[in-house]
């Protein structure tokens, strides 16, 4: 799966994925009053809207992008209703060729992880057949249980064709609170895991880079540059461009020679650009249009940062 | 919530948790024929038999339990018709007067740890309506993004009197792959996560205990009678007993001098005990009679073990 996402970056000429992480305040109210009117004020309105927003967004920008990232708490948090327009859109996204990511960062004991791994990213079995109830192409995954918690979806990657992102120096401020710790008076946590996540995908590499992945925040650059060197085979999920702060010259380090190896996620600034100055004349009408233009733009902040090593 | 929790407990002197963990292998072949019967090999099949199994679990349990517990894996594992019964469940197990922990280990940076929050234990908006999507009265939480990936979980704990317990040490084989690591050369980092738990918790004590608990796994005793004196008002979730090794002389250290303190969840030592040689004379048939017999086991063994400190 992960030669199947770096032939995407290749192809459009951009390691971008955009986060699909629609909060209501993302979504143009005519959207969501249209669906109130139809539904109710009810959870099914509210997914109903989300799809339509995310439809939108994904029709503007698909031939554009290699991949998208649904958070699936951001739907999740509208129970049955809201996991219903998760899985409408991962579907409508692969309908339009796209790597889809499932940002789920799930992780258990080692029955339990399967059975995340088996329902996101694999299949489970009802009397003679077999059926994929999520199927995303990729998963986030927390390590915070060790390699009995992992495991299970490396397992899993190994027999469909999948990939996985370990959680390894997440974004956020706090992150550094359990992860930035020095082990055993050596090296931070972080590192520690990055190490293992290396290790642990060794078997499932495909060419340079393994089924195995990391997730690393855009917001410490450096740290991404020092683990793009211990990692060298791992491809990196990077959050955190745009609205929280990173930008493509900090990006340059996550990267690889030939300017590949890792892929840069942006949320809101791609699926809420409409309501940035930058994008404002688009107006909340044309939001997919925005999100279009601030592709573009970010496209092109990232292969300046990167250019002349961009593999294509 | 803590304080419903502990009441309940000692009503019924069983500070014990049942874990609703419906692997298919644990469901009478009768039932999910039944229901293939019904619905065809879907997954809604799947799920209709997972809520009748877990119906008669607690038609059976429910006068001797103060709580549940129902791993969301399980269930997410048959996507949208097994999240559906996943929240059947948890509504079913309200009906009967139970606690529901909804044993998620969600956590995340923020803004969608905030979506977890609300999704889960508090409630969301939709126009000028207020809607509490699966409603449950603790979670699980991950702590390995730190303080700001669960400060959202505690904000919705103020607003709507619900509770967290927080991962601090795991009861699976390879917890200590991380957890047990020394952070700056001194304590582990689950003694580390441990100390700030007590502290996130502080406001939001309701007498001895707070609503923010730990997760700690009776397969450590050593480690959950230490962590048990360094965090005084943190109630203690306890996983790991009966399939998974611990026995209820190990569990004495979890608890205060009181007996209280601590709940020990069992899940297929209770919901799958037909099939252990101790339970076999029950039969598939009877299998909520045996999980019955199961509870009154644990009851006795967990009793026997802190007996005279058991406040009642």
């Amino acid at each position: 799966m992960i030669q199947k996402l770096i032939a995407q970056i290749a192809a459009k000429k951009a390691p971008i994925v955009i986060g699909l992480d629609p909060q209501l305040s993302f979504i143009p109210q005519r959207i969501l009053d249209a669906s109130i009117q139809q539904s109710g004020e009810t959870l099914e309105s509210v997914a109903g809207a989300i799809y339509a927003f995310n439809k939108a967004i994904l029709d503007a920008t698909a031939d554009l992008v290699p991949a998208v990232k649904p958070q699936i708490a951001m739907y999740e948090q509208y129970g049955i209703p809201g996991l219903m327009a998760y899985k409408k859109t991962i579907d409508y996204a692969h309908q339009k060729g796209l790597v889809v990511i499932g940002d789920i960062k799930r992780g258990d004991i080692g029955s339990t992880s399967e059975a995340y791994a088996k329902g996101h990213l694999g299949t489970v079995k009802v009397g003679g057949k077999v059926i994929a109830p999520f199927e995303e192409d990729f998963a986030t995954v927390n390590p915070y249980l060790g390699y009995d918690g992992v495991k299970p979806f490396i397992d899993v990657c190994r027999e469909c064709d999948k990939g996985i992102f370990v959680l390894v120096k997440t974004s956020n401020p706090s992150s550094g609170e359990f992860q930035d710790r020095r082990i055993d008076g050596e090296v931070p946590l972080y590192e520690w895991v990055g190490e293992k996540v290396e290790v642990w995908g060794e078997d499932l590499r495909e060419g340079q880079y393994s089924n195995v992945g990391a997730v690393i925040g855009a917001t410490y650059p450096e740290m991404g540059r020092q683990l793009r060197r211990k990692m060298p085979h791992t491809f990196i999920l990077v959050p955190g461009y745009g609205a929280q702060g990173g930008k493509g010259k900090d990006l340059v380090g996550f990267f690889d020679d030939d300017g590949m190896g890792a892929i840069v996620n942006s949320s809101r600034g791609i699926i809420a650009a409409y309501k940035q100055e930058a994008y404002a004349k688009y107006g909340e009408e044309n939001f997919a249009d925005a999100a279009r233009a601030a592709v573009l733009d970010m496209q092109e902040d990232i292969q300046g940062a990167i250019g002349r090593r961009f593999c294509s």
